[in-house]
């Protein structure tokens, strides 16, 4: 839907880009952030509709404003590249999360240096990018630390059958990185048995987080230097995003964790992030626009004072 | 969303073009059909949201066959152009009016013989290209035929204080057209008096013609030589189409619009359309489909066996 | 909500009364159609919303059309009185219809000679009027007719307990009157051998009128003089009407139930009718439009060319 | 939730079965009829929810008279069993299709001579049960005919990445059998091509029966000795059921389905069958309702009049 | 639908018992927890649908979780039992009541010593149980606590013609137990006069506890030994719970009434509770998993370290 | 919809007036306050509604309890007098907004000395009467303060074409009046540049006031004695008030909200009021009855103790 040369003048609605960009500011070439939609969705338990997330996120985006006043700033100069909707493979998870993962490694080598935002669909999804990470950063003699806000710490071996599933996803990481999980509040006996028994995961749960911000020093002292953020949105709170696939009550509210991030942003280097599990509710927008919102707010922590 | 030429190889999903058509047969300079959606709402009446109408259409009809079974041929090959929304402005419908005007204007200069497509958005804006298509043939000492489908016969001299509504669209238009009007089934006295005092105006009420199709003679009888088709989705029956402000019990069935539109596109010549009314109703799409679909037939009908 | 002297001058809306009609046009004086809205609902079966049917009928009312363009006539022009909605006690159906019953009579005695249209509502009311109407034609020496439009036939002894269900409303006043039955197309054995047993119940089933219109004769054969009306919106198919309890498919279409209704209010005596069983699904409005509708041709058709 | 023998005389709800049938009417053991709920969702297109398809439909029926008017008998007397939902594996659809075809031979093995209704869940689900019938005819010396209603003919190879995908179950199967597809309207030049080239796969295209039913002979005349029929609910009109991933305006009605299927199985053996694709639409129970309905119809007239 | 032996093998859905709870661990003799769904709607005010309160919360509980972080340990571990839902009488609130009644005493005789949670249907129907542990503990000497969790005091004599409705709940029981009411934010003025005149009735007024948990004590300390609770989940603030037909804002947050529970049952004895007034909205489940989850939290704090 | 005498003793409903209050009531002579619905939606943005807002608003209402515990008194008491809802012209924003000016104007001239709350409605409208009160305070020599409820500062000099948009109704009367706005989330960097170089413009950010309470002092420092308060409801939490255009998250909450507020009417003179921006949500009342509640909790705060 690219506008002609000769009818650029007539008043076209905004693009259908994240924030609503028009194409100078969301030329991949210029910009430093790129959204990646997959709106994947196999394996979903309680309800559907993950598949219909990235769009209702970025639908949602062209409504907010690009100033934000806790920044003073207006991060989306940085420029916001925002890609179709990648379409993995109908022929089962584990096909699709090795076409994904080609997929991201293409959109790494097409866009290098760029902040890679990779919007969801159900979780599953975020083992590509975060193998993709912990390879990149091995290689340089690093290892990842995946902070991950979410209602369950998705560490089952396998579930429905498949290993790939968004119950599974950190699973299929978890020897690969450190796990730091804020907002837990569901999981198997078997989960907190390898929770406890594992050096490399570190689990906050929402029962001991709810009241205060004293915990986000301890959450902020597990994370290594290199982090990877997986923000699966039912993390928050059931009233904020009733929107999502498994909605357990008891989770987090909007500005302990805009905090939190901030300081993860400013504290550590964040490579690159990705925002699963909203499964939109027709006619009820608010949550697509909270998701939307706290996608932009990362942008800003991230390129905060910073290029 | 374009995606970069290092990209191009990844499976992406669909251009949200109508019917999802990708760049190339999209493109408007080769392109024979131009869609142009206009998402204005301003005067509405039993309830709102044909501003989300023309997203609605465009979206459904991604899901379209391109083939087309009666036609034994695949109409999307004449190339569809899909034009971004066109805002309006806010500043009231006299001023909205007069910008379409100028932007439809501009839209057939720079896309000459191509065959536009204006999806609403309230009806209100079919005057603009009414207008503008008499203002055209009366150059060439023609006068148009407006083939209007409708549950309402839209003849107020003005509505909740306007001239502009969409409740007296065709009253704009009346002085300066044929009126053939089909669907009908709710009207005031005042316009059945004008109605029948008009020599210019003529009527197929919906109570005259649910049954049979031998009212098609009729109309196509009364069609000059040029002919605009204007289509609120309220000339549907409710039970198909729903989803529009007032949904009049006993309008059309799809297999009888289909046939009368065939036979007029083949034994007349249409020169631009437009489908304005759709206020989708969230979580119910079938109604979106059907509408994008009708506007896929008569694309079809329009150029079977032409070029 | 009456408007002061001092502010009639200003643009308010319609009154949320029957048609929108205005305190003149609305006096129970000199009115001729009573409005009666009953939104009781204490025993549904397959989802609930009856409550909300009379609201949404007449909200929906509000956007109708005054002129019929059948009847070329403006029917409202009789005076249509819309009372307020009637609330009856939550002790149990059984007092609800004696309450019912003894304020049927007060309207009655009111508005003598008016012709009231009840809304409902649960179908277990429509044993008020009935018998109200039956007591009152018995004093002549005459037997009513109830001329039931419905799915189901209603004739259950008992239903979840109490003989006073919408599932038993015709089993109520099966004894007292002639039944003929439109549209049915569930029924228990047990209901259907008491039709096949009983001389005075008449059932068309909807297997059995689904095309043509010759049974229209047959149907106004069997009525007698002195007619009630009792219309389950459920009669409709419920591809035009899902709005309600138990939505059969098969049901009847609008324009033959509007060509039956033209002939029995032309031919017959109709006293009184009601409209019920409508449970308004929330965003879908075109059904309670329908409804609507319906009551105001069924006004149409018994003042037509009478006083 | 089996009431302990100590309660039973308390009014407990209806059994969550096939038309709410107590223990002793849905006991495998005695029921001539099986109803395997399948409610795999892996390939949606345009919309998910088929999952919820089993659900909705089992849950509708529990409001459907047992008692059947066109029959006049009560089909239910047969005894139908209702098993809980199969689960398939969330490996991919190959996998969770070879699942599913040793399950549903174990289902014939427990149950000989049984009467297997699969409801679905997405159309890719009816390959399995198709083989199996039919290895077994062919183990007979026989060739099974497949009665599909359809709105798709869903030959395509592959779709989606995936020869298992909805919209290829037909393409799975074709080569094994006769195909009789009712009411198609949409699908691909290729698909066209093949059925036009193909002996054993017979279109009758939604454009060609809209009216009148004397292609109904034309019908039975395609089909054997021996069918399977697979219903996926888009090949109704979305007027009755929106309720589906790709609604294509244009579909079936009630009635002539209804006499098409009665005669089907008064005319051939019908050895199984399954209705898929229903995607229950949250408030809008109608379309749920009608399908249980269906499957209702095609017990009755599958023993009617047999054992 | 119980699965045959030879059946057993294939990989079934959950059963739809609370939590999903296969029959060994559901069956009556053995389980320690019984849940007694009620769904009885009768008098409800803004809304309705408290009748699809009960299948919601078990349909939620499916997805729960069985073992809980906070008591490290599988609550589910003690056995639930989930009856199928209890049918009352449509003859009236009084007479539902007395069923009632008499179905709670006759569960208590079949299952001695368990832990019965009623699921709700209206609030009315927690007169019965409220009652019947009344008369067994007056037997014993003893005087039951009421622990009433609510937005409404529900202490009116009568309310809509019924002194049975669910504003009057505990105006049927206020002069047997002592009522602690907590979350209270709408009643009459007579209703608080009552308050500050009587004993027996201690209400914790929303606007005065929303912020801290000082007053915990304070509610604890009016709880006699013998505890029964009954929680109208618009106790809940409508932000976490709007799926009720009255949502007064201001509610009470989900982990303060988490820590009051945990101390409740760990400081008094509760014989048993209910859970009532859950209206659910088609499509919008979040609440309806907070409900399930608080049932299987207060089973979890129920038998904490105890048996 | 007024009883007729005869018919006075019957059960009727409460009427669709403000708390469902009767004729005498509400009745304009009497009654210290005035409800003007003004439903006008013409410039709004994410999505549409705001019409439906005074209806939903007025519907819930009629649930509230006129008790107010943290008053202890019924401020109902007064008498509140509802006006039917004022239409305003589709010509267009501004002849609009001089249709509303001059309206207001009569209704001050009718109803001298009322209290008068303006129920929107999209945000525009709020011009109308703050110009108004400016106005007859400036020929008081006063100046009047705007207290402004809003994620937005709805200061930008035009917006789609209209400077009478939503989005700059605050701009239209800047230049007249002192504003205080609570509760800003969002705004252009150009509004924060024009609030920074203002004096008569301040902010509190709901980025600083989301804790504690000690800013209302602040608050009330900055307010003059006379104060007229437009409650935009996307102020709120989109958690408590997800029925507005555009949701942001991070809003203001319930009790800090209303605290606020009794100082604002305890300590300044308040002389009218509006609340704007609900756009209803099919389904979900609860947003509707908040509102409501707010409207009637300012009513209890500005006559609490005072006549």
């Amino acid at each position: 839907m690219r506008v002609p040369e000769s009818l650029r003048a007539l008043a076209w609605e905004l693009p259908h880009s994240f924030l609503g960009l028009d194409e100078a500011a969301s030329d991949l070439a210029n910009a430093k952030v790129v959204i990646l939609p997959v709106p994947y969705e196999a394996t979903t338990s309680f309800g559907g509709g993950t598949g219909n997330g990235p769009g209702a996120i970025i639908e949602a985006s062209r409504y907010i404003e690009l100033y934000d006043q806790e920044l003073d700033s207006e991060p989306a100069e940085v420029g916001i590249s925002t890609l179709p909707s990648l379409m993995l493979t109908g022929a089962g998870p584990e096909e699709a999360l090795r076409e994904l993962r080609a997929a991201y490694e293409r959109v790494l080598e097409a866009a290098p240096g760029r902040f890679v935002i990779m919007l969801g669909g159900e979780h599953s999804i975020s083992s590509a990018p975060i193998l993709a990470w912990a390879d990149r950063l091995q290689e340089q003699g690093k290892r990842l630390t995946v902070l991950q806000f979410d209602a369950h710490t998705d560490l089952r071996p396998e579930y429905e059958g498949s290993p790939y599933s968004h119950a599974s996803v950190m699973s299929r990481t978890h020897d690969r990185v450190e796990i730091v999980a804020v907002g837990i509040r569901a999981l198997t006996s078997e989960e907190m048995r390898l929770v406890r028994r594992s050096d490399n995961i570190h689990v906050f749960l929402a029962d001991d987080i709810h009241t205060g911000e004293a915990w986000h020093d301890d959450v902020i002292s597990r994370l290594g230097e290199d982090v990877y953020i997986t923000f699966d949105v039912d993390g928050f709170d059931p009233g904020l995003v009733p929107s999502t696939g498994t909605p357990e009550p008891g989770g987090l509210q909007w500005y302990p964790v805009l905090k939190l991030l901030r300081r993860v942003f400013a504290e550590r280097t964040v490579h690159a992030l990705d925002i699963v599990e909203l499964a939109p509710i027709p006619g009820l927008t608010a949550p697509d626009f909270l998701v939307a919102k706290l996608a932009y707010k990362m942008i800003g922590y991230r390129f905060n004072g910073r290029t």
